[in-house]
């Protein structure tokens, strides 16, 4: 198949390359569509408070690996990886569907296992399992999770809110999620080299857990609530610190100055990151996969924030010419670059 | 995984076992979900009018073979498989998301001539896409489509409704896209034997574009309307018609007796059927993707929609007790018996 056509690779665009490409000729046809493609949730109005909407899709070998992903850890993160989308929007998720494509490998109780952990997802998050699709698949696990939720029209927060002098914050820290793949590919290889080799993963069980088990963070949504809050933008981290900050900063046509020595890193995120000769700074800016909320506030709301423990700021917002940087530890200016997970990068 | 513990095949319990089997014990949480599993879309109530969303999973190898499947008609068909599902509902489908996972030997052409199909798809039905994934996969071709639309409550059509006396009908013809699928299937090992040999497709058209290139039955619906009928209960035809008849049945807990004389076949499916020595009932019973709404009506509505000729009756629901009956064109009577097209079979 097209072997004598002209081929591009889609590794040249990217996944967001790909994305602008297939989506630019979009024209909206429907008034309940108030917004499509283009952030985290597509927004719909049915008459009453806005609907949101998110897809997610998970592949065996590009996004997880059963050697060391328990199912029901995936099912469980299948489902949060949804519904961070719909909290990064401001709003409430009440609801996911899920297809899943199963190879003959997998009995029942693997499939259970991983319903397993879906269930426990929706409890956990008060959401309902609302439908889905179930197929054999010839090629491994696939996993298609779409995530609906709502908000009042005025609560839904975009990514294209900020503005000049908007202070940029994330929730939790950063980096965790990348520094415990790591330590789980290096068990797996030392496991297949050797099986009778226990995997050695004790103490580490924060940045695993990161890893295999992330939580969305419908608690800050609630925080917002609690403290009289409306961030201006709002994104969550999938991608890494610096995709998700320059996704924000060209939505919104703005600059930014991010500052390295205020970015979160747990302490044993920043360990192993060192363990395995990575820069811990760059493992947040790019690691990616933490699902926390990115997002901007103004000024005048730092006093409703600044006590909160789990809430950290790392920047401002600038006019656009001014660019988009990273401030170093010691004080020299960087352009931020996106060099996040790509999945489309093998 | 699982080699030395218990399993349990999946083909065992089938696709829809295997759906029971995991959604059984699901307890809803939100008000806001009306109706969870279990239909052909969910109903999701924000405020406004009710909200319908349906998942389906398109898998290379399983649902199609890229042998003889046109991208463009892929895209094409990946949305009208889940539009369908809404207008099952009697609803007006009003948004897509797209899920899709691609290996690395699709360059961007191939993408492109996809998402052709899906915008074709979407302009065609006046229905927006607002937003999905991508990401390579290791595997082939992976389609995830949700469709959402909307319904006034009153006007959503459930499969449990079905009453004793109500007359059974279906849209279009059936079989068709089964037997399209033969023929294709016939092509394909002609040309793996003899690449020189040209595909024998000609006069086809019809059956051929039932398989590739099916059409959601929305114009049924606009007719419901203008005629003033609701359905009392509706289905679309994806497992073949024995499948879906089953399902409306035992979803309203009645019975039913089905005239195998009234089932209504093209002529090119009935001729192309006996070629292969393929029973066309059987086609039409068993060999599902035809999409076309099965439903039914109160007698009363019948001289409403009596006279359409896109519209066949083809039986009519009896108390439970009676059975669920085929009427053979001898006149004998069979147990009604869905052997459709299983995603589970291989």
């Amino acid at each position: 198949m097209f072997e004598n056509e002209e081929r591009t690779n889609i590794e040249t665009l990217g996944e967001f390359g790909l994305i602008d490409h297939l989506t630019k000729l979009i024209e909206i046809k429907q008034k309940s569509t108030i917004k499509g493609v283009g952030d985290d949730a597509a927004v719909l109005d049915f008459g009453g408070k806005k609907t949101l909407v998110s897809t997610d899709i998970l592949l065996e070998g590009i996004h997880f690996d059963l050697a060391y992903t328990p199912l029901k850890h995936l099912g469980y993160k299948a489902v949060q990886v949804n519904l961070s989308d719909i909290y990064a929007m401001n709003g409430t998720a009440t609801q996911v569907t899920v297809a899943i494509g199963l190879s003959s490998k997998f009995p029942l109780e693997a499939v259970e296992e991983l319903y397993e952990g879906i269930y426990l997802a929706c409890d956990k998050y008060n959401v309902d399992l609302v439908g889905g699709d179930t197929s054999s698949s010839k090629q491994g696990l696939v996993i298609s999770v779409t995530a609906l939720g709502y908000a009042e029209e005025k609560d839904i927060v975009y990514r294209n809110g900020a503005e000049e002098g908007d202070l940029i914050a994330v929730s939790g820290d950063l980096g965790g999620a990348y520094t415990g793949l790591q330590l789980l590919e290096r068990e797996k290889l030392v496991y297949l080299e050797n099986p009778n080799i226990q995997p050695d993963l004790e103490g580490k069980d924060y940045i695993i857990e990161r890893q295999l088990k992330p939580e969305a963070r419908k608690d800050i949504i609630q925080l917002f609530k609690d403290s009289g809050v409306k961030p201006t933008s709002m994104i969550d981290v999938s991608d890494g610190l610096a995709s998700e900050v320059l996704h924000l900063c060209s939505q919104s046509n703005k600059g930014c100055n991010l500052y390295e020595e205020k970015i979160p890193i747990d302490p044993m995120t920043y360990e192993t990151a060192r363990q395995f000769n990575l820069d811990p700074t760059v493992c947040a800016l790019s690691g990616g996969e933490d699902y926390e909320l990115l997002f901007t506030i103004k000024q005048t709301d730092y006093e409703k924030l600044k006590n909160l423990l789990d809430i950290s700021f790392i920047g401002y917002i600038t006019e656009p010419s001014a660019g988009r940087n990273l401030v170093t530890k010691t004080g020299t200016v960087h352009e931020l670059k996106a060099q996040g997970w790509n999945a489309f990068k093998q």
